[in-house]
């Protein structure tokens, strides 16, 4: 029974983790039998949007693990708790939280920083040669961290040609691929799935992620 | 084509809609076809609880419609623009807002009240022998919607004895159920099923609650 890590960004696709691709990353590694170890980073959130207007909401301040935990039902550690020895993989759902919380790439793109926590439990889980899923947003977070580090791995965010370029600018090839399929890199065990950067049905965003979710189980013992 | 309301009490099952049962709710609704029109009212939350601690948390406000929305990507009505001209069928997911904020329920168990715009969509489908689906613990704000309306049915919320004693003393049957079955009341169009009153896995709430939709959908044309 493997062990694996969930990073959730908050709770809400415009300023935290996409709900419908942190649930199905959720019920499928349930549905395949795999332990789950949820996780977000103890830190306020870089703003509160309103999901029905999409402004910010100005004065209102909320914390991503206590948001996160709204999606798991509380069960949820403080990601500095967690060490790549805890877990024999680890996947991050997408969601602007991804771009807004876990790193700063939604304001600054090619510049971004990447939050410690998540920086560190990253370069844990590669140097462990453990598997990487990265969903939506998440693999241009994951190409900040591997800039520099050497690692000459392939990702997808779908085919939106700013964000594709910018990946390529921190030194990640970037590979065009539809929603309902995953782009993976065997060596390096890094995956990724486009999700909402291209799904227009919560359907087409579970099966890219259910084919992930599989990918990067498998990936645990090759 | 079906159009299916789906009416969400908030985000986040202590003080809010329960995510894996409104996710679920959605994905089995597209999947078979319909059409969603999500909807919640526009009013502030009972309280807003902290989901690591389960504390709530003092001085913090927040508004069901603006939280639901998080859920459906910003894809949401106002409850009171929703008549039952507009669906064909209507489902509540649960979660403790079903009992905090559409209805007070956790606070008042059988001398509850529920929502103006809840409580008069729902009479306005039972009139229209529309299907209605409950889920989780919204069987007990259906019951004192139903209450003096003369409609003799049966619901469960799994076994919990408390809230099947409170179904009764509002008039309405209740019926013990596992997690993975649903409880139908062909004649009155009304469908149940415990959810998370009962379950301990996604998994789990996933088929009951498929089999929820399903049922609810064969209703519309029955």
């Amino acid at each position: 029974m493997p062990t694996v890590g969930v990073c959730l960004a908050g709770c809400g696709f415009l300023d935290g983790a996409e709900i419908f691709e942190s649930v199905a990353t959720l019920y499928n590694l349930e549905k395949a039998g795999a332990d789950i170890v949820a996780m977000a980073p103890d830190i306020d959130q870089a703003h509160v949007v309103n999901h029905v207007t999409g402004d910010v909401m100005e004065g209102e301040s909320r914390n991503v693990l206590v948001e996160a935990a709204r999606i798991v039902r509380g069960d949820i550690k403080d990601i500095a708790d967690v060490s790549a020895e805890d877990i024999d993989a680890l996947i991050f759902p997408g969601g602007y939280g991804v771009a807004k919380n876990l790193s700063t790439y939604a304001f600054e793109r090619f510049n971004c920083q990447v939050n410690d926590e998540v920086d560190r439990l990253v370069r844990e889980t590669i140097a462990a040669n453990k598997p990487l899923g990265v969903i939506c947003i998440a693999p241009a977070m994951l190409a900040k961290v591997l800039e520099g580090l050497g690692v000459n791995t392939q990702v997808t965010i779908g085919n939106d040609p700013q964000t594709a370029q910018d990946i390529e600018d921190m030194g990640t090839t970037h590979v065009t691929c539809s929603v309902t399929k995953h782009i993976t890199d065997k060596e390096n065990k890094i995956v990724s799935t486009p999700a909402y950067m291209l799904a227009n049905k919560i359907g087409e965003t579970w099966v890219g992620i259910e084919g992930l979710v599989n990918e990067v189980l498998a990936l645990i013992d090759a």
